[in-house]
């Protein structure tokens, strides 16, 4: 056996224990009765002990070094160059932390979400305050240990989205931003040129997951290797690159939980379904990133989603599956209202326009936090005259404002940015590709989205892990991550809307 | 940290790792889609060999000593005393094996099942007989290895019936086969007294999902701890004391294949869930034996589920939830035909009377063949012989005889006795409990199965893994195994239905 065998199988292991711990994830959120959730826990904290332990054994630097004269031939951009990259990185990260702090912040994180759930429901941020501090300190101590050069922030980015820098995201954020503002300033002054009601008629609970399924199989999903179930929070979770599950929940009052929801988890699903087979059971089989992969699920949901192309296609069979609630309602009417953009007070119910302005807002929050630069008795109102400011309103309480969200209470600091990325990129890549494949749209209309699904397997998917997000995203379109085009996109699309 | 306690936070990472593998394995039969089974596969030898590590390793050897010293005090019946000495010899049992005979048996028995599966297809024992033969030689290994007194055979049923011994198994299956042989010649002469063209009309699946669902429910399966899906093969399976899952499979046009599989499983279940909570997180926490947890599935199934005394309160449900296939049918009638007898050649589908004797065969023949008395080759008469023997029927190809069951192409040598012990038992624990609670049968016409259960939870369920299976036996009915109980239930209640 060579050293890189040898290396292949301990990672294979380690790949088996995230692989099973996934399951039992899966399983805690869709079918497991109330009574096996302590089992469980301590199920979950084994194995992901077992996992961490087999990572950052000596053996496996021992391996890395010997596997590393091995592959030395190969190329840069080889599987096993890459390998060898990406677990170096991780081994070296995971060695990085003592294992005290890890248990502390586990600790402290999960007494954290439980006092942030009390502390969301009587809507009164300082009962949060002191955990939350105490999960800031953690992790200024956590951003110390990784190490950085510039910002304590850029330590915990790097946990999310590799290789990204803070300075980096606010020079592209602050473009992002002067764009923004003004476009969600005219948009609120003509609210009402666009009404949402007939997503809010009757539809039954089975016709929409039937609606859902054929959906997602048209789009490419292979219900071969994956499935769908229902679950509170839908999610998307993969064992191995042959199966990959994705979650949603039905609303029959309102239409887009479900359709979008599916239409966002298939995004994600058919990133990690189009991994190449030969990274199976290795480190590299998974999304680049979470703004990559956020860039695939937005990609799907919204600029393939909710456009006018999509709907050429899936409107006459939305219509014929929903009869009752639809038949009086036209593609043009069905359009805008999948469209229809409002300030509001809490992120997850956010437009496609105004989505971003609450992830900006949280990042700089975080960011001062981190920094020091912002005392946490403050941030509420902080987080107030930033909503006025940036969407001209401000919340009633501190459960629609700086409560709404899980991440902080769950140790989720650095993480927020990378849902703005994956929107920016997702317009990137969508644009790469129509400038590739000149008939995009009209294959969108016929309900062909093989040639998009192929473009992404063959520039995004395919790569797994192999490749950093910014140069994956250099790769795939040319060119640097940009705010502009995703600007010029609301811009267009927008303003043929509301004007 | 005593010893004691380092030692149950081991066991307690192997009782994760099985705990896990559970569930993995759950998922395999009901919902995993099919390009998930190469990974799957590799998941679950990890987690079965990271397992098998933790117990066999030195470690728990020394902690072993060090325990015992500190529980010297506490009673030989204590959990801690009974949890040294099962652990201690699952260790040593585990030690004696050498790694590369585990890895051999499961390549063998691995590609056993695939060629078995194809030699019964083709109903051609020689295809199957070298693969039996390489199966047949490691487990001769295996049980020198394990180490035995009299016989190779012990070392194996061992594995399944701890402390049980061949000989013993012979004497009592002597017994009971020359009470069953007669009883079978003489019901098979009035086969025409018993129909059962009642159980093959329509039966939807969805009532008869929700009547199994109210059954189980009744009978006092904690759904809060558990929960019922679909599978091909039903079985019952724990993640923990507090997450006990069944599954079953319905035919929408043979009524007993859902009704008695969900009672068969939910048997097994009300074991599991019945352990003791002490016992959680230790090798203690599950069944004594297969032979002890077939003796809960066959009570209830059987011994309860078959008898008029279950039926009086179910029937009237039964009717209302079948009111078409049924409304003409008189408990009586209905009574008979679920208690139908006639020698036939699948062991999978015998009923109560013929049952034992399709296991006596197998018992007897994988004797001969492990202690070399019977040669591979002359196996398929030898079965044929006996099936005329017992049955008064001989199959007419080997797919309906010698090759029927997957037992032995996967390694399962020891196995099948275990089957006929819970059905003996069922009867003594009924009984046993029938004379100390003498408003039994009364309470199970009213549909009151919690006196049973509670006696059922105080002399076997709570216990779990503490005693080995015959002093339990002796422990909760005050006797030890025998046959005589069981032939003469056979007999008070066949000779009723048939004479």
């Amino acid at each position: 056996m060579t050293k890189l065998e040898e290396l292949k199988e301990r990672l294979g292991v380690v790949s088996d224990l995230n692989g099973a711990a996934s399951v039992l994830g899966w399983d805690q959120q869709t079918y497991m009765p109330p009574g096996g959730a302590a089992a469980r826990a301590e199920q979950l904290a084994t194995l992901g002990r077992l996992a961490h332990e087999a990572l950052i054994s000596d053996q496996v630097g021992e391996l890395l070094e010997g596997a590393a004269a091995e592959v030395a031939g190969s190329g840069a951009d080889s599987d096993e160059s890459c390998l060898l990259r990406v677990v170096r990185r991780d081994y070296e990260k995971a060695r990085k932390v003592p294992p005290a702090l890890v248990a502390e912040i586990a600790r402290a994180t999960s007494l954290g979400m439980e006092i942030w759930v009390r502390a969301r429901k009587e809507s009164h941020f300082p009962s949060f305050q002191p955990a939350l501090q105490r999960i800031l300190d953690l992790h200024r101590d956590l951003a110390q240990c990784l190490g950085f050069e510039e910002s304590p922030y850029d330590a915990l980015l790097d946990q999310y989205e590799p290789g990204m820098k803070k300075s980096e995201l606010v020079r592209i954020f602050s473009e992002l931003k002067s764009g923004l503002v003004p476009l969600v300033q005219s948009i609120s002054e003509r609210l009402d040129r666009v009404d949402d009601a007939v997503l809010r008629r009757h539809y039954s609970e089975k016709a929409q997951w039937e609606f859902g399924v054929d959906v997602a199989r048209r789009l490419g999903y292979d219900f071969q290797r994956g499935r769908q179930d229902k679950s509170v929070h839908p999610f998307t979770t993969s064992f191995s690159i042959s199966d990959v599950r994705i979650t949603t929940r039905v609303d029959e009052r309102f239409l887009p939980t479900a359709l979008f929801g599916t239409l966002h988890e298939c995004g994600h699903a058919l990133y990690e379904q189009g991994v190449s087979q030969n990274l199976e059971r290795t480190p590299l089989a998974g999304g680049a990133s979470l703004g990559i992969h956020e860039s695939q699920s937005r990609l799907w949901e919204n600029v393939v989603g909710r456009s006018r192309n999509f709907w050429r296609f899936f409107f006459p069979r939305l219509q014929q599956a929903f009869l009752q609630s639809l038949q009086d309602v036209s593609l043009e009417s069905f359009y805008r209202s999948i469209n229809r953009v409002e300030p509001s007070l809490i992120r997850v119910e956010a437009d496609e326009v105004t989505y971003n302005l609450h992830i900006l807002l949280r990042f700089e929050l975080e960011g001062n936090l981190l920094e020091g630069r912002l005392a946490l008795a403050d941030l509420p109102e902080a987080w107030n005259a930033g909503m006025k400011e940036s969407l001209g309103i401000a919340p009633p309480d501190d459960a629609q404002g700086v409560l709404q969200d899980v991440h902080w209470s769950n140790g989720l600091i650095g993480y927020f940015p990378t849902y703005s990325l994956g929107n920016l990129l997702s317009v990137q890549l969508f644009e790469k590709a129509r400038s590739v494949i000149p008939s995009l749209e009209a294959q969108i209309d016929q309900g062909n989205f093989g040639p998009l699904l192929a473009w992404l397997r063959e520039n995004v998917h395919q790569h797994g892990r192999k490749f950093l997000p910014l140069p994956l995203v250099e790769r795939a379109t040319g060119g640097p991550l940009q705010a502009a085009p995703y600007l010029h996109y609301l811009r267009d699309k927008y303003t043929e809307i509301y004007f």
